[in-house]
């Protein structure tokens, strides 16, 4: 049955994404190739001993069968036995979902000895991909040339979300999803088995697997060991299913070789991955709305939560446990945010895209066809973001109301769910659907696990602050701001804060919950209309931005003459660089190797840089083995590559020329959070923790013979 | 008259300071060679190119003619006509006393077009060292065996005294000193002129001369254009004078001549200058009383100093330049001494000082006779510690309470002045003597400059609060804990604020001081007594630490088989090294050059990161000229070599290996703060400005052609 689909592979040939250069391959080079098209590149010319067809190819297994995606991030199969490497941080909400004071998983790592002791890690799934096709034709066929934007918009998420549904008919069991490659233009379908029993095997200590922590996160040089170990099940007939005892590991199709011996300098390394979003595509307009309005809005109000977090979590542990993965989010956000405003600040980032523009529009200009058609093109998308810019403040503030106080975001997503579900299942946001909703019905009864009341009024009073500030009132909102008598009232009287009862609401019509009488989710029903307003004008400029940036592709291709890499959008891509260091400042080189020194250099014995007594006992031991870099004469710790990277590679394999596993890819250098606006070889790093680093750590420092064995047998 | 002390030197070369090392000199060494004795080193096997009398010798002038001292700092004579270049921070105090809200010279630069519009340098002094000899045995001849420790030093003071008499008598004119070499071992007399008239020639804008202020101050990549020239005058008949309009240019023996086409990276450089004080010969006793106990001390007290001052400057630019020269040197001291303390909680340091007094006690108590000489030594040190670790927090606070606040340091001084000048010349304390009151009379005046009222009244109430906390009472002091009434009455009711007043009471007699009715005098009355007991503790120790170091370096002279290079005091050393980078942590390499490039990086059009638009445009109009460094193809800024200094060696000329001036020195690298302690090749970075940035700022941003004329006719 997979078989019809791969037929469609000529398509994607015929496509022809790339920039064809044929310089030789000496640095790292701009690219996030789609799978799909890497047999046009020539790749041997890049380093690699691989052919495109090893890599990926219709008929046989091949090394992409030995990639998934767990929940957000990337992972790998390393064992015939469903055995997954990806990061620390990837496993951290089930590392933290399994941690309580008495077992805490967390501060003290964890290390099953036996297939029994594995812990489901609830809330996580592990994709694979099946495969995918070019259907284009088939949604834009919906549209038509005098549709208004929101109409347009509507019709392709419909007409998507069809395609979903008639290939899940003729794909039983698998999960169908349509993925925008070119906002506008190129829409595949991809074909994807979830596993849903997922467990955790093998994690550090968070002074390991999470060293140097936010004071050394988007930093380099970096000395953390950023892995984790978690393993996919399935049912005895193979069939995926949710968490049962007689659960089987699953046997992936291909595992990665694991490369004990490493790479050196200048090496070839690639990466497969789903990297999430990047807008290398988008005008100079975007950045500067960007720079000049949502990334220091996002630096300001999440500050302002780590702040809140911070200070409810400094005397409690038990709170500081519920708080540590979204304060990590959080901080992880604001941080890559900062470096990115830093970034979009050198002027020539912003400069050079102006000046791409006025030569682009130089060019539409000089042909009266081409000036009518495309005339307006750069103009009116400067519109959109001036709207956006104008209404940023007030309505990022009104969605925050309902996202960051948990209890509002639940009672938000109960209130939404009733209204959306009344609709047919195509018409749905995508959460409610039938096919989703079970997905969202878990993840809001783990987002109530993260609930610390006391954090939530403060953040819910903040907000409520803010928004009388900007001349924004309700009356149950304005009453917050002064009287915490309130505030605790509506606490003690909601019942969303309750398991069982936030199971049944779920379960309730609109009518039905529209009688409830709760004051959170009467508080969301009063500013229901205008959060569906907002909702409108988000979709109406999406919209908008979609016809016009798919106008802006094609003009631009006809200037350029060239075709271009899509913008990342979750789906699987191959990435390709070197290792090697780079100069983040004038008169400053960074290497691309730390070493087990560095650890120590750095370990204070204070967080976040506490280290182990296990691994100062087996450093001081000097019992290196296998694991020593030949020539800093250490063990690796972290390692530094020019590959194209954003979110969502997180746990992405970094392979060798032959496709072995020589690290896991966990984060970019500081001066690399521009990547998702644009990619430079001179500050565009990649980090990842070295495989002999990964193998000293749980072989030689936690002893686990049963990995090191399932690793390297 | 000269003659006679230079018979001196044949007992400096039998004194024989160095390590005699006859490894080839590649990389920097640790070395602030005394300049007697640089005939002894294989100069030519180090790189140099000049022979060590072509640098000192007692027959002509040689290069160390062309060297000066000025204030704290070093100077170097770069024309026929008094020209000196020295640092901006070293001219910061000129630059400020010149400076009003009026014209800023701090914030807009410093140019004189004439001799006429340079401005006298208030309380400057440039010293030129014209000789000095050996005076080991006369100073020790006064001391016996049984003294005790008090009595030993009080002896060897006085006998310094007498000896500088002695000599001023035999060389009128010139200034006397005698300087320490080895704690209770050696002594030099220095035979000096001081010029007194002393004027600001040009100033680059603080944004040059000390951009990146305290966030770069001891950082490394650095981008500070950290110069000044300044000029020494002299009376028409060529003896030194106070300043007098009809005073005329200086004409050194000797001025250095600039090298425009600087050094490259792994060129040989040397410094000549005066490094003020290191402890290499200390015990780890030392190191631990540094590291737990005064180091803490000093970062906690000047950063809460800091804290006061800021605020008070904050929103009013007069007072902010009432503080901004003693803030800098202030945060200088503070951040150099958590550098320190950094580097001395890198457990090595004090271990491995600890490893070589272990096996130091070993082999004094190998022999029966060295057991009974020496056996108790270390210990005897380190009960000196001990009592200092004691007694450091209330001493340091109650001297803080009479140093901290101007007006109670201004009370002190004049309450101590009449106190000493009732003794003998010989028996006062240093800056109350004949030949060095009018210095002390003048910075005492300078002081009140200073004064903002509102921050002295808050610091004296500070230091108040923390002596009561500590329980040490004053009737007097503690009212103010409490009463801003009776703080405001104090301040109000002073005479010592008044400029004539102050003159006026620095002339009473101890008798008649104490019946003025003065609340700060009658404050400083009533602590004198325990001032006094602190006074005497204080040289009782050093008493007693010079006598057991004295033995500590003659028993380690024996144990090692070799001499030592003596700690810095003062006095003019000869340094070299390389222009070098060097790796301050894992996977980072620092380079030896900036750029002007980093310049515009770093800047961000806010303090401490401005840049003149002066600069602006040049460097946008690209005019380089000749400075531009060949392989880097842009103007260097700062360079970093591999010398041994410390504080006073600010301003010390650049040399190449021809003696040529290349930069002038101004700071060390963070890791570099622990030189004081130990030196190490691995880290032990001085900073300097590049000469082609001394020459584009002046010439092609400043276009201050007289200067250029000047510098390089």
């Amino acid at each position: 049955m997979v078989g019809k689909l791969r037929l469609g592979f000529c398509l994607l040939t015929l496509l022809g994404f790339f920039l064809l250069g044929s310089a030789s391959f000496l640095q790292g080079e701009e690219g996030m190739y789609p799978i799909s098209g890497i047999g046009q590149l020539d790749l041997k010319a890049r380093g690699l001993e691989l052919s495109a067809k090893e890599i990926f190819n219709t008929e046989e297994t091949c090394l992409v069968d030995g990639i998934c995606r767990v929940n957000g991030c990337t992972g790998s199969f390393v064992s015939d036995q469903g055995l997954i490497i990806t990061n620390h941080h990837c496993a951290y909400r089930a590392i933290q979902s399994a941690s309580s004071t008495d077992h805490d998983y967390l501060a003290d790592g964890f290390q099953a000895d036996s297939f029994e002791q594995e812990i489901p890690a609830k809330g996580y799934t592990v994709r694979i991909t099946e495969d995918y096709r070019d259907v284009s034709a088939e949604v834009l066929s919906i549209t038509e040339p005098d549709m208004d934007f929101t109409a347009r918009t509507r019709a392709i998420e419909r007409k998507m979300k069809e395609v979903e549904q008639a290939a899940e008919k003729e794909h039983p069991g698998m999960r169908a999803e349509v993925a925008e490659m070119f906002i506008g233009k190129t829409y595949m379908l991809f074909l994807y088995t979830y596993i849903r029993d997922v467990r955790l095997v093998f994690a550090p200590p968070a002074s390991v697997g999470n060293f140097g922590g936010e004071v050394d996160n988007w930093e380099w040089p970096r000395h953390t060991g950023d892995f984790s170990f978690m393993r996919a099940y399935v049912a005895p007939d193979g069939s995926t299913s949710e968490y049962a005892e007689e659960n089987v590991p699953y046997q992936p199709k291909r595992h990665l070789k694991v490369a004990v011996e490493g790479v050196a300098e200048e090496d070839f390394v690639m990466l497969l991955g789903y990297p999430g979003r990047t807008s290398r595509h988008k005008t100079a307009d975007f950045l500067k709305y960007e720079r000049d309005v949502r990334l220091p809005g996002v630096v300001q109000f999440y500050q302002w939560q780590l702040d809140v977090m911070e200070a409810a979590g400094a005397g409690d542990r038990a709170v500081a446990l519920k708080h540590a993965s979204r304060m990590r989010s959080l901080a992880n956000v604001e941080k890559r945010s900062r470096g990115q405003l830093k970034g979009l600040r050198r002027v020539n980032i912003v400069e050079s895209r102006e000046l791409e523009e006025s030569q682009l529009q130089d060019y539409i200009e000089a042909d009266p066809a081409r000036r009518s058609r495309y005339g307006r093109l750069l103009e009116d998308i400067a519109q959109v973001y001036a709207e956006m810019a104008t209404s940023y403040p007030v309505e990022s503030l009104e969605s925050e109301l309902f996202n960051a106080p948990r209890l509002m975001s639940i009672a938000f997503q109960v209130y939404d769910a009733a209204m959306e579900r009344g609709k047919p299942d195509l018409e749905r946001e995508t959460p409610y659907m039938d096919r989703n909703f079970d997905q969202t019905r878990q993840s809001l009864l783990l987002t109530l696990q993260d609930l610390d009341i006391a954090t939530d009024k403060n953040l819910l009073q903040g907000i409520c602050q803010r928004l009388e500030k900007l001349g924004v009132a309700n009356e149950e909102a304005v009453s917050f701001v002064e009287s915490d008598l309130k505030l605790d009232d509506f606490y003690s009287s909601t019942e969303l804060t309750d398991p069982d009862s936030l199971q049944r609401l779920l379960e309730l019509s609109a009518e039905e919950l529209q009688k409830v009488q709760d004051p959170a989710l009467q508080l969301v029903g009063q500013w229901y209309p205008r959060l569906l307003e907002i909702r409108e004008a988000d979709k109406q400029r999406e919209g908008r931005l979609n016809q016009l940036y798919g106008e802006l592709i094609e003009v631009k291709k006809e200037f350029l003459k060239s075709q271009f890499v899509p913008d990342a959008n979750g789906t699987l891509r191959l990435t390709m660089g070197r290792v090697e260091g780079y100069s983040p400042e004038d008169a400053v080189y960074k290497m691309p190797f730390t070493s087990l020194q560095g650890v120590l250099d750095k370990t204070t014995g204070e967080e976040p840089f506490q280290t182990p007594a296990s691994l100062l006992e087996a450093a001081a031991a000097q019992e290196f083995g296998n694991y020593v870099h030949p020539e800093l004469q250490q063990v690796p710790v972290n390692m530094l590559y020019s590959t194209d990277t954003t979110g969502g590679n997180s746990g992405s394999p970094i392979l060798n020329s032959r496709g072995e596993l020589v690290g896991v890819n966990f984060d970019r250098a500081f001066e690399a959070t521009i990547n998702d606006f644009a990619w430079d070889q001179s500050y565009s790093r990649s980090i990842g923790v070295d495989i002999r680093y990964v193998l000293w750590i749980t072989g030689t420092v936690f002893q686990s013979d049963r990995l090191l064995q399932e690793l390297t047998h």
